[in-house]
């Protein structure tokens, strides 16, 4: 590492080096290399977790930068069994930005706000002159208060089952085809989506969770890569069991990519014991952001800290952790 | 306004319409229209709060953009009375940026943290492309334990005098002539620095504190019309008993600055009951970041919502909210 590549956002391996090797090395502490979505301060009441938005187009189908804006970073309290409560929003906007366009924003954001029952409290406006950004880009940090204690990504067991809470790689597919042109002439949209409802819905049902994360930068592969690997387990996983849209098989055959590994921005995988698996599905089919969750694997101490795919014809492959420079500005 | 423009971030009257007519317009709720340095959530316990840093160039005389980062937000909880506890970070990186210089701003940021005793609790880190930003933003967000509750600045009154911690303007100043390659021949270096320690020793000399804030953007005429304005006070202000150094000066009169605009990075202005303002002083100025603290002004009803400066020779001029374009990329 002597410069910065675009494979250190990719989600996935490169970015976990940059990520241990220069902020972890410098900002150690147990808190932090927990490497939760969210971390868990204030004896385990709250969470508290950021996200920076950069994402190019700012208007696709299916959201925009504000929407996401929000879902992203609840979305990341969600995931530790959180409420999401109070956030701050940071924006740096290049002059000459349409205010117009600033507004819609603004409005996504504060729809998104609502669904999640969330303020914003403080805020930071920095203008800078042409050339020193592209366009807006916008942090959110949020707080949440935890509804169920315990979730983490480190306490995996033989006795979890997998499940995908809807089709995989939609965010993905989208801005890809909205960067290159492609008129899809389909129903492909970004599934950008709070998932703070359904989770709730789990918390009320009684369902105990045992980790959960947003399958966002990296997509399913490198959740299920970090849980085996922060765990100590071996998750494997049914291929012809994950939902994927015919839209976004089209794009991956078309274009060669892994659709385990694009981006998601309203799709969660959750470990959760096997005898609470019917329970929990039957809660998540009831919204319709997650009709189709499924089980797509289980998890056993076969090959410690990896992920298997088993096809259908019954053979195996390791899913890696991705690598190289997958899509930049994809959230 | 059709267009976002550089006066829209100068932390002055066209910064504050942005916000009010935007962003406060679609978020409003009671605890962001307070307007403070930081928002006071979970029962007056935690205060809460946001920067990005787009500094241009990063490393200046006296810091770089990661010293400035947790400065930044560590101040903006101090000014609250609190102790600054939990921070996240969120880097925007250009391509190509080295990772030594990366590892530079990482180190200036894990001093800082410490002289704050805070940790960073959650991260997270974007690679965009060449041409979508400019080398290198960061965002800190911060949670502090408040101290000393009722800090705020709409509770000024005409038992209030106005003191200002140090010499002003030397951040201002620093950016703007190691932008234009200004060779000062002198010691002119920024102001910053973490300003908790001084409100520390000061709460935990039992003195009663009225308002607080840092002169960043808009510098100290910006925090005195905004306490104006909030507290529907005038603040009659000494001009000859500002504190500004011979370097700072010397910038001012060769460009036409105003002083009192320019901004800060370890320097606040507080107002305090009369009878406190002698032993506040006293704990002040055994700080060699504070040793020339000192009183500038007073609180009357004479102007209300107006800031006057009284002039050495009996005049007196109103000194407004700064506009126009300032300078952007400050902090």
């Amino acid at each position: 590492m002597k410069t910065v590549t675009l494979a250190h956002g990719n989600g996935g391996a490169e970015n976990q080096e940059l990520i241990s090797k220069v902020f972890y090395k410098a900002f150690k502490n147990e808190i932090l290399t927990k490497s939760e979505d969210a971390a868990v301060i204030e004896d385990g009441n709250l969470a508290f977790t950021t996200d920076s938005f950069t994402v190019s187009p700012l208007f696709f189908n299916g959201a925009d930068i504000g929407k996401l804006s929000i879902c992203g970073t609840c979305n990341d309290l969600a995931m530790m069994g959180a409420k999401p409560k109070y956030l701050t929003c940071s924006v740096i906007i290049e002059e000459g930005f349409e205010i117009k366009s600033l507004e819609k924003i603004v409005k996504s954001m504060k729809n998104e706000l609502e669904i999640n029952g969330a303020i914003i409290v403080s805020g930071d406006t920095k203008v800078v002159p042409k050339g020193s950004v592209d366009k807006i880009f916008i942090n959110t940090t949020g707080i949440g208060q935890i509804l169920q204690k315990g979730i983490s990504s480190n306490l995996i067991s033989s006795e979890d089952i997998i499940i995908v809470s809807r089709d995989i790689g939609c965010h993905g597919a989208t801005i890809f085809a909205a960067r290159e042109g492609m008129d899809m002439n389909s129903d492909l949209k970004s599934d950008c989506a709070s998932l703070y409802p359904q989770i709730k819905a789990l918390i009320e049902a009684g369902i105990k969770i045992t980790a959960l994360r947003d399958a966002t930068r990296g997509g399913v592969s490198a959740v299920l890569n970090e849980w085996a690997n922060q765990s100590d387990i071996c998750i494997e996983v049914q291929e012809d069991k994950i939902p994927i849209s015919d839209e976004v098989k089209g794009i991956c055959e078309l274009l060669g990519f892994e659709p385990m590994s694009l981006a998601n921005e309203g799709t969660f995988v959750m470990a959760i014991k096997k005898e609470e698996a019917l329970k929990a599905l039957e809660v998540l089919q009831k919204f319709e952001n997650s009709n189709n969750a499924c089980i797509i694997g289980e998890v056993t101490q076969q090959y410690p800290k990896k992920v298997v795919l088993n096809s259908a014809w019954g053979t195996k492959r390791f899913l890696e952790l991705p690598t190289g420079e997958l899509l930049p500005r994809i959230c």
